[in-house]
């Protein structure tokens, strides 16, 4: 299996013109971004430094053409190697006027009555708040409204460039995970084995792992997120992995469960429940579908073994440039699936007290239903 | 040399402590912080959870006492190991009520006349803009005032803890950029050197490397920050790398450059003025001198050879959890220097058109003058 990085050009001039398309329905007269994936979405702008938070950075999509970058001085020679044409600049660092004065001059140059920022969930401001009102101010009659459904329902349906680096980073990391044996064994740490395990995904090649989670427990983890410990592992332990890997920008997020030396009758039946809750989600999964339907049919199956679902919050999410991104799959959430979504399918719940058991699985919403993109996790509980 | 994880509960008291002796004098009755590194520095929290954008995390510093959590429910168990009692959550997802009620009513709880949140220089809000409004409502006579200042005073001074942590890595760097010549090899791409460098600093032992940079060309790098691309190395050319790797949440940001073959003169000249206006910044720093007097130190030299430095708009930073933090060593910068600050002295220019020159190093603040934690680079460019 192998990829393409990058894109055409044609692709980023289809990703705008949509946006254009639905910001004139929206009666905004420009969209403004400033997060490292819609730069990386419109731009094809790929950089580390996002990681520092001394200057903001900004991309306007005007009504029509191409976007245009406000950026700070440091980033003009990376930016001008993108396939944009117009890359505005001021000298930065500069607390006093951190691009404000720029960008809203430019703005007030493009749109006379809305200017689109995402503002609703999943989305956040990169820029200090002192300076999202100097902004308001400046702009003084164009208002800001919320473009975050723009966003969301471009950013939600993949092509086949992008499922095919989905379906890269999905296979590397099913290796990864068949490697285990290798990496977790009774004496070790988890926070050793997540050190080994990110160098075994990285050493196959994905550009980056910013999500990895290694939890154990006796028969069971007690938890999906917390940091690792030093505690080794011992016989009769489970071990939990959760892995959001990337790349060329797209993400995994899949988790795998192990149990160390033998399993309890408990843990399998956990295991087992789980297993075909995710069946059910994944079966669930087809266009005309609701995000909430895959969760009721997961939730279904679970509530049959006794068991109450999405201690989380979910049971699962849109994949994409982050390892979560929208829709979720819980009971509140209508959005309607399209073919073309990359989906974590991922049903969990405790299953006693401080031992939980989460699946995870990513599928492609195709027309006549999921494609699994990860290879199907073992159908009994893995026994290293 | 070898470092402790973590921090005794003593150390998060005493940082909780001087917030709020901050705080009282500002008038403020509560703060809100709701960032990584604030639930590092506060709560002694450390997930990769943050890779998530879909829940807001919420961290209350009251008048008295323990921080208080506000939390979505996935993150109850993880907050529970933390030396926190309050830990408080709601189910989320949940876009119409994103943790926006029980936030506020916490608060209001706590808070009569004034809330410090960070909203100045190198900070923003993490929660979507929608609800920053809500919030405002919510909280009705309580105003939301700017604690950057209070923020930025406590982290920008490290103790002895934090500097063994900040010594540990930049050593381990050190030690990877010795062993540059096995990687960096006429006929590999920046791209396949980025990806090798990363295996070798994480395999000495960094939790994470958030931040590398790889860029070559023609007798000099062209870019201090771009992605790295598909070209082979080949002799004449030179190798910049920057690397912000972190051990324990603390970070080393310093770069190095590396001759391929040979260096032409005038890289070697540009290489030479680089290092004597490091050597210029190293000197200059001292507790009472300010961030500009040490700008000023280095532009001085970079003078003397005829260049004009800070091209990327400054001269160097602080360090910590952060691979940049304030203060920026730029000339409009006046803070003054104090004993535990840990800086990158980065002094930098193009020497040719497309062709930069920048070099780094990360020190302490001491009593009498700079303690040097990485090791001094070659005093002439490496020719691997």
């Amino acid at each position: 299996m192998s990829f393409e990085r990058g894109f055409p050009v044609s692709e980023y001039e289809a990703r705008v013109q949509k946006a254009q398309v639905l910001m004139h329905e929206a009666g905004m007269d420009a969209l403004l971004f400033m997060t490292q994936n819609e730069f990386t979405y419109f731009a094809g702008f790929q950089s580390n430094f996002w990681q520092s938070p001394t200057r903001p950075w900004f991309l306007i999509i005007p009504s029509k053409g191409k976007p245009i970058a406000v950026i700070p001085s440091i980033g003009e020679n990376a930016l001008s190697l993108s396939w944009l044409d117009d890359v505005r600049i001021w000298a930065s660092p500069n607390p006093d006027d951190e691009g404000i004065s720029l960008l809203a001059d430019t703005l007030k140059e493009l749109a006379h009555s809305r200017v689109g920022v995402p503002m609703g969930p999943e989305t956040h401001l990169r820029m200090p708040a002192n300076d999202v009102v100097k902004l308001r101010n400046a702009l003084a009659g164009v208002e800001m409204a919320d473009a975050t459904d723009i966003l969301r329902s471009l950013r939600m349906v993949k092509n086949e460039r992008e499922i095919t680096k989905h379906k890269y980073i999905c296979g590397l990391v099913c290796d990864a995970y068949d490697n285990i044996g290798t990496i977790a064994k009774v004496g070790r740490s988890e926070r050793e084995i997540l050190a080994a395990y990110r160098l075994e995904v990285l050493g196959r090649g994905a550009d980056t792992v910013p999500y990895i989670v290694s939890t154990a427990g006796k028969d069971g983890s007690d938890d999906a997120i917390r940091f690792p410990n030093d505690r080794a592992l011992v016989e009769g332990d489970v071990l939990f992995i959760d892995t959001g890997a990337e790349i060329d920008g797209y993400f995994c997020d899949f988790d795998r469960n192990f149990a160390i030396g033998r399993a309890s009758d408990a843990t399998q039946r956990a295991y087992d429940l789980a297993y075909r809750a995710t069946d059910a989600g994944i079966a669930a999964v087809r266009p005309g579908a609701r995000a909430c339907d895959v969760w009721t049919a997961m939730a279904d199956v679970l509530a049959s073994g006794g068991a109450k679902g999405g201690g989380v919050g979910r049971m699962g999410h849109g994949v994409g440039l982050h390892n979560t991104e929208w829709p979720s799959l819980m009971a509140t959430d209508q959005t309607v699936l399209q073919e073309g979504m990359v989906l974590a399918i991922e049903p969990g719940y405790d299953f006693a007290p401080g031992k939980m058991m989460l699946h995870e699985e990513n599928v492609v919403v195709r027309s006549d239903g999921a494609e699994l993109i990860t290879r199907r996790a073992a159908r009994e509980i893995p026994i290293l």
